[in-house]
């Protein structure tokens, strides 16, 4: 029996019409399966309503998080391997970016599932295309360390990386300490380097700003406590 | 008299419906634009076509591309700085993602001019996600040197950084050196090594596959000769 496929599906960002972030196609998609991965089942569900699902109770919802033993991952693609599509979720944008999803993705690959990914909302992908920054040479390297001393050497290290390699550097923080990175950001990079900060991606109150951190020193804090924000830095 | 807002406008990768790969309100919004910049203008007029564009005649297209000095980038955002909204426009896949239109989006925020990325393929964004490598970990480093020799340095070392920073590597190549790449990547490579590739995204021939070294070289070669596609490693 041939085994099924695994679909990547992006979630919404923020609160908005589905018809803004997502071709129309994935809802499609979205209600021609039954099975589905996600991180958080409500979430899931809210997602298949949007995306006007007909039945949610018929749906079979198999959650994948921090919580999720590894041995446990190859019985979530068992479906796939008895033939069924599976629809793989992110509880935001997109799966395997920033997610947990990328454990069921590598495992799919082992099995020589076919896997594929569908387009939709990245707050990560939105910001490398936002900042100006190098889009030939960019890396996304998640959260910085909390405690301040191991931060700012990781701030200065990405620093060197974006002026000797070359390499724009984005990374993300848990919204409540986004004003504790800024001011650690302000503080340790030096003057000419350029800060790009994306809050609030797809949502009505978006904003995308890339100055160099002279200018942030003389412009207002961003207002960004605990919302969503990727940040940036390139020279 | 406040500026005009730069839309960053993604454009299909491959021959197909645009409903598939991109939301219906960037249709909408390319319609409500006059201005446009983009790598070529015949391209553009394509795509105008595809989203039903009233009069492509009356649509303006400025050209960014490898020509185009960089005293002129200034003159490309005139129309924003005087109040028009204008379009950037990517030959293929996502503005600012391995396509020259950085330079006017870096302007544009020098000139506190709004920048408003839209949702829509990038081949190397669909291929992070698809990998099965490390989404919280990855780079894109662009083209690889074309001399043999360096070209194999340069392999050892972003094989160094995924297995020593955990930082998964995406890079590209001229489509009709693809063989030459895979040849050199299956050589070079130590035989646990993930390769994955990802060839002819969002077509109706899409291939992505990930498998180790070892397993690549006892498989049969991809064909993919001329064909667009993305490669990365990890461990």
């Amino acid at each position: 029996m041939p085994s099924g496929t695994l679909y990547l599906i992006p979630v919404p960002i923020s609160e908005t019409d589905l018809c803004l972030v997502v071709p129309n196609y994935n809802s499609e998609l979205v209600n021609s399966l039954t099975y589905f991965i996600a991180e958080d089942a409500k979430n899931a569900r809210r997602f298949l309503k949007q995306c006007n699902y007909a039945d949610i109770s018929k749906a079979e919802i198999a959650e994948l998080n921090e919580h999720t033993k590894s041995n446990s991952v190859s019985e979530l693609i068992k479906p796939l391997i008895e033939g069924k599509n599976v629809g793989l979720l992110s509880d935001a944008g997109c799966p395997g970016i920033a997610d947990p999803g990328a454990d069921v993705v590598k495992l799919a690959h082992q099995k020589n599932i076919v896997v594929k990914p569908l387009i939709g909302p990245s707050s990560i992908v939105l910001s490398i295309m936002a900042s100006g920054f190098n889009g030939q040479n960019f890396a996304f390297v998640g959260y910085l360390p909390i405690e301040k001393p191991q931060r700012c050497k990781r701030i200065k290290e990405l620093e060197n990386l974006a002026v000797k390699s070359n390499l724009a550097q984005f990374f993300i923080e848990t919204p409540y300490r986004n004003g504790q990175l800024f001011d650690d950001l302000i503080q340790t990079l030096q003057p000419e380097t350029l800060l790009f900060i994306g809050i609030n991606l797809t949502s009505s109150s978006e904003k995308l700003v890339s100055k160099s951190v002279k200018m942030w020193k003389q412009a207002p804090k961003p207002d960004f406590h605990k919302i969503p924000a990727v940040f940036g830095i390139y020279r």
